[in-house]
């Protein structure tokens, strides 16, 4: 019904993931090679067709199209009165930091955790504490104990969560959630979720949202969630930052209002309310592909290279390989393998945490991708063996 | 050879323009109701075609034509080398304030100016400082001993200046220009020039970017420039910043980035590029067209409502109407005329200085519209004398 085999080329366009030398395979950033569910192109014709491109704001069928969304994919409908419009994820992100944290706070973070957040903390003056997960039989869990010594802080003012985790494919599950969220509370931290991976999940009841704990545990808590993962539009410019409270959505609106992250442009709320009312079909082909790529992933690497392990996940289109028996040092292994094989993947290394010990592989890509990444994945690993 | 007499009904969209009262009719904030040259459209349809709507940066074709742009237009290529894309004017003007100054600052502005100024300056903490543009015998000039004396203030650290003049239409000259960009260098206050209005001049000369100075008079200076006014893609995002000294450059990018309005989305790089190369002759007849809306304004005053002026002015489509006559409290007779006749303007007073004495009109509408908009306006300017 939908094709995810052949998709356009994008070397040579102003795309970043495919800003690469000849003959690379990317397989990093986050966005996806498959094209877009036909009826977004349609919405954004549509929209080019009216020809007249002024000043927008979104009214509430965009609202309407989040929130059903969410009670129809994840079981809970979001109001619309928590919800503002804003530019991305990132930028929602980097704006609540300024926002909600002063200069010098300890923002926290649980690495390895992706990247971006980083900067968002650093370069804006605050410092990043990690409640590093803890990697105990393959598996990723949270350290409460830690977590709370270090949400106690009183300069610890913020805490970013990733859920499902990026880049370890973790679903959060309601029990860890709603301790994460008690404990915030308790010790006076807001919350701030980034739920941008939670469509692209393979366990049976899917994740959970922050929003959905009971009232008293969301009056801290700020969730970010965006079409831009799931849809492949990552550049449409369109995220939703979902805020119960009141008087902290006040906070966050006038923080992404004098950063003029709040106005959409022309595309952003049409192409935004197609995906979420005509894009449940296309996203579970999607995810069917998905899976056909990981178990592709999975099966090759037992085999062909049993010096890695894949770890298990339930969620994102990108793996997580340990590859702690080939080298302690991740940076040093991917650009190997980038330049012996022109394979592109992510340093686990610059997640923080464990991150040198693993490479970050996107499999959003058609199979025949996902094959070639691994043939030269496998030429690079022996052949930095045998250094 | 374009059509600038039909356009869509955009009431009961996600328009700011047209969310108004069934009836009213609107003419007051600045784009334009005429739909964009077919090119336009046409690049953003060849755009939605690929469906794929990853993450993008900017090349050199982009920063090619608006070099080009320039030079023919405006006869001075900057080097693209000065360049960065920009989400928007007032996005970058918002971050300059916050990167280039310090809280409690004063930024000095030239009013009556464009209100969002004011925004971009309390918003972050700074402080207003206007060097108010003298108003005699029906023009504006600048007092330069005022100035002066205003730049001269340890606390001033940047001015914005708005080139050519949002409301009064003035194109300021090279000899004013220098001027203001020596006094800026002599009292180390960066200048920062919103040149959004600049391709829309009715005059034989056009406009003189401020980057086209002498390259001493420049290293202060940072130029914003957008196709955004020009050919009504507000809600494109896109805009570039051009600032000659690098490490100046350097500062002005590295907030933009942190506040994530550098990336593009995935129709501003071809629109833009579409507009800036196969733009001129639609740009042509457009000013054609405001031309006859300006002259039917012009000869329509005169006439049936002689206690008005209109301000003598070589650029934008926006109107400056001299309402001192009939009220000194631009904004309630805004309101009464609005409340009366559904016709919506800009009252003066939101530029500040002596704008409570004056309308804004925009008239980058159909000539029908225009015509309907002085029917309201005089009959709203009747009863407002009748009272």
């Amino acid at each position: 019904m939908y094709d995810f085999e052949h998709t356009i080329d994008r070397s040579k366009t102003d795309s970043v993931k495919w800003d690469i030398a000849d003959n690379e395979l990317p397989m990093w950033v986050a966005d996806m090679d498959f094209q877009v569910a036909p009826e977004i192109v349609e919405a954004i014709k549509n929209k080019a067709d009216q020809a007249v491109f002024g000043y927008e704001e979104p009214h509430a069928d965009y609202f309407n199209a989040v929130a059903e969304w969410y009670e129809t994919e994840h079981h809970f409908r979001p109001k619309t009165d928590w919800m503002m419009f804003v530019t991305g994820v990132v930028p929602a992100i980097s704006s609540i930091v300024r926002r909600i944290s002063s200069v010098g706070d300890n923002v926290l973070v649980q690495a390895p955790v992706y990247n971006i957040f980083y900067n968002s903390i650093v370069n804006n003056g605050r410092h990043v504490l990690s409640n590093d997960l803890v990697f105990d039989d393959g598996k990723y869990h949270i350290d409460f104990a830690d977590l709370e010594r270090k949400l106690s802080d009183p300069l610890t003012t913020l805490m970013i969560l990733c859920n499902p985790h990026n880049p370890v494919g973790k679903i959060w599950s309601r029990d860890d959630l709603s301790k994460i969220a008690e404990l915030c509370n308790k010790h006076n931290v807001k919350l701030l979720s980034d739920e941008i991976h939670g469509d692209i999940t393979f366990n049976e009841d899917g994740y959970t949202p922050v929003f959905s704990l009971p009232e008293d545990l969301i009056q801290n808590v700020m969730v970010t969630v965006s079409p831009s993962k799931t849809f492949n539009v990552a550049a449409l410019h369109a995220a939703t930052i979902i805020v119960p409270n009141e008087n902290l959505r006040n906070q966050v609106n006038r923080g992404i209002n004098s950063e003029e992250l709040a106005e959409p442009n022309s595309f952003a709320i049409p192409a935004t309310i197609a995906a979420y009312t005509k894009g449940h079909d296309w996203l579970k082909a999607l995810k069917q592909q998905l899976m056909t790529n990981r178990t592709l992933v999975e099966d090759f690497l037992k085999s062909e290279l049993p010096e890695t392990k894949l770890i298990k996940s339930d969620a994102t289109y990108l793996l997580w390989i340990d590859t702690k028996n080939i080298s302690d040092d991740s940076e040093e292994l991917a650009n190997f393998i980038r330049k012996e094989t022109g394979l592109y993947l992510s340093a686990g290394s610059v997640y923080g945490g464990d991150g040198t010990d693993f490479l970050r592989m996107n499999i959003a890509c058609p199979e025949s991708s996902v094959r070639n990444g691994l043939s030269r994945l496998k030429k690079g690993i022996e052949l930095f063996l045998k250094k």
